[in-house]
């Protein structure tokens, strides 16, 4: 069978290096054409030396995207990452979705249902009349809707850490949906890869630091919106990220107050029913997530426990914040969108050490 | 004025091996003699390469002790620091008070006032006849009972990063003392110097890691029990600590419930009140603490932020686990003991970057 | 067509992690047998969790090996990857290979052709009669011996990285064979998952040494025998190998003298000869290797530079220790020897960042 | 005795930064003024975060220096550490030395004795008349020229991990002065504190590369001056410098071919003499260098083995980058300058771990 046509437009960036790996292993897509605004007219080796001497890849131009062309790239390409700053992802997203290409969109451009929401956060959104098409690409909670989708919006890499193993608890009630607090601790590669002195290596390395906190990160709303969802009513999250010297990786640790009886045991019998078939896995009794066990993979690790003194439970989770976290998950999704298994041509063993 | 001569039982340890660093640059600390059970007979640069040819620092032996020699050390020095597990430390400590050396201990051997307590978590007391006279060696909070003190217990890391943040708000009851919760990162030199699995470089670095939680960590009684002396209630407080891939540092994020009204800047004011002459900074609004800005010193960075939609009050605290968290805390409170200005010989401005 | 079917001996090392990895993702290799002699009964996720979830991986039992049982494992599967410590790996190696299972061994035991030189480094052989059957794994330098080889002899990992800059210089004559100096460095994994003092998060982080130095170190005789044959010479080097605080990865710099006239031109393109086909990446003029652009894949970058003056020729390269220094390598070198493409199934694209 | 008042000019600079730390620490100086061009008007809590809290300090306003204010500085002031971009530090050192203020310059500018080698490499000197006033400010090889002088060359980092293991080796005659090869190690901090892609943390950690090798670094005519001038001969040396992912440190590796018959012996007893009184130890035969064991310190390491199979001397050497290869170092040939002990205020035992 034919491999699908793959275009990805933002490929110097870190989610879009992270979409150039996983496609070029992927067994049925073929990376037909790469793009990145400033770095036109570069081979891809020259932003991408990890592709220097494979042949194809490594050679290959980065183009500059017009809007105007996007009928020519259509005649290209079957399906497009982007992977672009918000709003300039949405523009380019719009032009190829216009022009029948399937886009799988890595921004938080339409993450958020509610274009009021998204103007708050982000400024005026660019393409409104999309949203309503757009999906939701975390496949373990919108299966149904990604089947034949055509415009998918793969989840932030917070949101994506602290709604896997809180979802389950709301979708049942298993938790109260108010007080939930997400302590959430990032790797730096979260940051993208423009140099700034909060990612300057000394600066960074042995520093451990909150930032946005209080109600100020814009993953917020995207995390209430989805809870939101699977709980049926408003949920207001306190969410706390911090930046933690690693590449990658992000752990949440979430604390929700248990309905009366629930134990740590109904937690991962309901995230087991809620993920079967999907790639998340929710660990053993005694058994604690580690970013180290997720690296470069598709895969979430969760994990529950009840502090009986105070009646408080821990939902934990461990992805790879630009596998899971971006571009795997995205992956996914189109594999999904495709009738594809979900795990087709993704890591699903860490990388270790 | 002659200095006051200082034995270092634990030298080869981390917090023996800080004690060491800081002893030498401090003008009114002479180091006369060093003690390692395991290693005695090497000399002291065999064990800490660190001294490798600062003359009479490094060519001096390491010594086994036997608490029948107490009265003979007792002769060569003034004051102890005792830095071995526990148990053993209260063991080398009792022998030493009696004869009549003031002891610093840094095991969590003198630290909990309850013997009862105690025994749950580490086991019968070796000397429980001396909790009554020991002072937990917190400065800032215990400055009246530190002077003149002759059995000193130097706080844990963790209880040092998360009472300083949260003790001013119970002391003025500005939240509740229900319902703490306690996000405790810390960097892997906490966990001492013996190698293991979970700090094997392949395997710590990019790994993050909750790890002890739900009730489990043995800090948990002693934050409970200083956050209840100051709160004049019982405390409870949810405690979760993580591996974090750095070799020093603390990073607590504590959530907690305000009064009614409360806000931020009274905290900060409540915090400037209790702290004044101490060496705990208290950020100015809109900063936020990082390990990096308190490695090697003998500072405490505490800031305090509203979440304003939850109402949900976050404080937080960085410290060096082994300088404000062990050996620079230990030498603060014997400063204070002596009637010397707390800072007197310990590093304030940070090894930065 | 139907996957051939492999075991996997010392699965619970990080050859052994490694391979399981790889080998998972490898469109016709299929996990069919694992084994690890201290870990037997327990389930490969007990040993590597990043395989926890994954079904029909993370559930299957670790064996333990007894070469009474050969013939039965003969049954199970086509190809043995036995990554166990020298000697262990040769007796196991010696048992599955007689009762007809094609080997590829990631120790140093069938490495040396001189089982004299072996007795040096590593003590008696265990199996000395197979060295003339075991063909050297270097792909690029042995490809006409791999194909059909049934018992292959995986690099070293420092071998590799010095072996492949420098061999297309001698097997041209562009550089003296005498006076050749490498200058090695590797991340900490290369010393194994044994955890030891040397390898303990806080004092390798930071930490940068030469260690095994002055020709104490035992791939020495590994990269001379290699180089040797290249140069149909003897050939001596000096080989000091670095511990840097990093997980993966070794970088190369090596000086040669070069012939009058040599110029940094010459060594690309004899290089590009030497590896057509392969997958060594030969750098252009002004790029450097970094081990950053290796990360994971089965690729060596390789570069050269003429230091004018003063007529010392600079060869350097880049490789990940685990998978081009070890598992990648292995599997390149089976693929080649079963007459499928070099790079089928491996990782070619960095992991980035 | 009153302490000598200081001034730091480029106080937000890592060398800067490390100059606050140290001379806030030190018994005799007190820091008196703080300038930072771009930073002038902010406080310098503002620019070094870890100053916050420390009274007197911290709060200090950074002031933009113009020349024509040089007189009403020199009141405030007895010594200026000047710690710019080269050209830039020439010429505030110039108008602080012309009213009478002692300088201690960071940069390159001073380092080189003839303006025409500056120029190859820098640029054309802002203030060549001075060139001859300025001593090489490292003691254990300037130390008459250093008493009492005025002018201070602090040398470079590179240099002096590569002039003091090889020093002794040349000033005796040891080994040829040519075919000297220096493969040097630097952690990130090297580079400064203005971040770039080269020092953005994700592309950092777990990087390992050469840069600007064969004869293309900067400190190269430094090394080849001062190695010359012992040697009383011209000396060429290879220098390669690789980035390393720490933040601190520099270990060199130096290949040098011995005259007949000399042992490593001989070399260690060599350099015990030239360095006696100073600050840097030799270490025991067996014994190697390691950037953890220098850390922060003033402290030099090195070491000498043989390698008898190719008759190779290796000469090693290992330093804190930004103490002794920078501020501590500036600080110690003060010290020396003033006629104190070269030790004075400066730490000496490694920061651990």
């Amino acid at each position: 069978m034919d491999a699908l046509r793959v275009g990805i437009v933002g490929a110097g960036g870190y989610t879009g290096a992270e979409l150039v790996r996983l496609c070029h292993a992927h067994p049925r897509l073929s990376i037909e054409w790469v793009a990145a605004r400033e770095k036109a007219g570069k081979r891809l080796a020259d932003v991408l030396p990890g592709t220097q001497g494979v042949a194809e890849l490594g050679e290959r131009a980065l183009e500059a995207f017009d809007p105007a062309d996007a009928a020519d790239i259509a005649k290209r390409i079957d399906v497009a990452f982007t992977a672009l700053p918000h709003a300039a992802s949405a523009r380019v997203g719009k032009a190829l979705f216009n022009a029948g290409v399937r886009v799988v969109d890595l921004s938080a451009d339409f993450r958020l249902h509610n274009a009021a929401t998204y103007g708050e956060w982000y400024g005026e959104h660019p393409a409104p009349e999309l949203l309503e098409q757009a999906v939701y690409g975390l496949p373990e909670l919108h299966r149904a809707e990604l089947k034949g989708a055509r415009l998918i919006a793969a989840p932030g890499c917070y949101p994506t850490a602290s709604i896997l193993p809180l979802a389950p608890l709301l979708a049942r009630g298993l938790v109260e949906s108010r007080g939930l607090i997400i302590d959430a601790k990032s790797g730096v590669s979260g940051a993208g890869r423009t140099p700034s002195p909060g990612t300057h290596y000394p600066e960074t390395a042995e520093g451990l630091r909150p930032y946005k906190i209080a109600g100020h990160h814009r993953h917020a709303p995207e995390i209430e919106q989805e809870l939101g969802l699977v709980a049926r009513k408003e949920v207001r999250v306190v969410f706390t990220p911090h930046l933690v010297p690693m590449s990658r990786g992000i752990l949440t640790t979430a604390y929700a107050t248990p309905k009366a009886g629930v134990t740590a045991e109904q937690c991962r019998k309901a995230a087991r029913q809620q993920y079967a078939g999907g790639l998340v896995t929710v660990l053993d009794e005694g058994r604690l997530p580690d970013t180290l066990w997720v690296r470069g993979t598709a895969r979430a690790h969760i994990a529950y426990a009840l502090d009986q003194r105070s009646g408080t439970l821990l939902a934990m989770g461990a992805i790879d914040n630009l596998a899971r976290g971006a571009s795997a998950q995205a992956i996914q999704a189109l594999n999904v969108a495709l009738g594809w298994p979900d795990a087709l041509g993704l890591p699903q063993v860490a990388t270790f050490p």
